[in-house]
């Protein structure tokens, strides 16, 4: 049977939904992006999604010319097609999203991690293309991982492997959405960067343009953007943030050891004001064998693109 | 060509060097150990260990009935044959050990870290029959850590992978033979144990048998003992532990979310007052999707058998 020209690669985040129509050379041809809260249950969010999707379906020929769908999000199980309890997300408990949009749209679709399917897409189309070994590391509402071993992601006895952003670095530390303290994701998310802006702002008397920014409004874009302008507390802010990661990429490397760790998302725009600081803590603090092992990467795909890819081509 | 009745293994300690000559059913049908230290450069360490295997060579018919060597050394690299900058071993820099006990039997050798080869035995003749996810971690000199994934040993892309012993679990904390602070075997090895212990004694007034043993001989086994006989403090020492160990896991499972963690070593002997702390601090610390889900328990290979065993089976 002849496969159809066209894959829907959904990238499911905390915060926003988004779609992609996709080509066999990896071109993103339609997109849509659908707030993930306020839909109430699991249903309504499909049901929304769909009729947003219909229209750009319909730009490319039909549902017939769809091959099937993937999705990358988090607390994905690959094995089952089920998210399960993901503290970023509006849902709890466990939820069947593979099947209700199988249902919904009557083509095959796959799921799995969201930083999973962003590690397939770097392997695939992105700086990790090559690599055996490798990890990617998704900053974003949370902090996602997809692991790389021998060229396979890993997915564990249960398919839930993979989640270093609740690794905890500070015990006791900083409460995270998952119900516990400390773990990486509280500092080094968009919001964990956020956050130590507000912990400078409240241990010193630097001044900066962040002061004058509503706390539940602050977002490490604008942390990035003050950085840029040479502020003081934001420079400070993404150097303890690219110090914390480049520690804990240290500790990871003692796992697997990597050829790489490739950074994705939002708070990594920032660019060398955090990412230099992440080199250095990792070269300090990584065991002397592994020492200039490890290239510390940005993601090649823009924005969310390496996501939908990923999640695209669990699909193919 | 027909294949020769027995292979030797070497698990290469810190302490002491145990060679087994293995038939084709897993038994250890000859014993010899040898310490690691006091033996100057590797070469004589190398000609001081032939001239003791020769005498158990010759029991089982001579070199002609030795199919090969394997070897389980700390930071032995699988991909080359060479050591490279163990903490705990007398030689610095890289020892090509493979290629001079080679040289000295005539035979094939090949060589993994330790605890990758405890891990291979364990999943060969161990409790983790049958496991395709599960990490082993051997508590001696040190922390050794063999973590299996997909049924494979995770060896990364310099063969190097696997030091979980070398996770910083405290920054700037006790001081590592890495030349680090901080490392889980710090904290965790058998000295790492009776260094607790001094700790104890330093901090509180609790009375101790503990207290009556010079520093420098006092020794996990020292700890196990009295808390046998219910010495609060060495009690103390062992919840201490179990629970950093414990956390720890907690932390490594969301790498790779395995079935199973199988401790080895002489601390595990304690038994259940370090195990109980070891589960207890594991299930408060793990992320939820993982609660459940992971056994803690202690490798079925006796004494220094698993790495043994492993190691022969290299050879095999």
């Amino acid at each position: 049977m002849e496969k159809k020209p066209f894959v829907i690669g959904l990238d499911l985040g905390g915060t926003n939904s988004a779609f992609g129509i996709v080509d066999y050379k990896a071109n993103i041809v339609e997109r849509v992006t659908v707030p993930t809260g306020g839909h109430g249950a699991v249903e309504q969010y499909v049901k929304d999604c769909v009729s947003r999707l219909l229209p750009i379906i319909e730009h490319v020929g039909g549902i017939s010319q769809i091959q099937g769908m993937g999705i990358g999000a988090p607390n994905g199980n690959f094995y089952t097609g089920e998210i399960e309890q993901a503290p970023n997300l509006p849902w709890k408990g466990c939820v069947p999203l593979a099947k209700l949009f199988h249902d919904a749209l009557g083509v095959p679709v796959i799921l799995t991690n969201d930083a999973n399917a962003a590690a397939m897409g770097e392997m695939t189309y992105g700086v990790a293309q090559g690599m055996k070994n490798f990890i990617e590391i998704t900053l974003g509402t949370g902090v996602g991982s997809g692991i790389v071993v021998n060229g396979q992601v890993v997915y564990g006895c249960d398919g839930f492997a993979g989640e270093l952003g609740h690794t905890i670095i500070v015990p006791g530390g900083r409460e995270c959405g998952c119900g516990r303290k400390g773990c990486l994701e509280t500092y080094c998310s968009g919001p964990g960067v956020a956050r130590t802006a507000l912990e400078l702002m409240a241990q010193t008397r630097t001044e900066s343009s962040l002061r004058s920014i509503v706390p539940s409004l602050l977002v490490s874009k604008d942390v990035s953007i003050a950085a840029a302008d040479g502020d003081a507390l934001a420079l400070e802010t993404l150097r303890i943030s690219g110090r914390r990661l480049g520690e804990a990429f240290a500790n990871f490397m003692n796992f697997c050891s990597v050829e790489a760790f490739v950074m994705f998302g939002g708070p990594v725009k920032a660019g060398e004001p955090l990412l230099k600081h992440v080199r250095e803590a990792f070269e300090e603090n990584v065991l002397p064998i592994y020492k200039g092992k490890a290239q510390i990467l940005v993601s090649s795909l823009k924005d969310s693109d390496a996501a939908i890819l990923g999640a695209s081509a669990l699909a193919l």
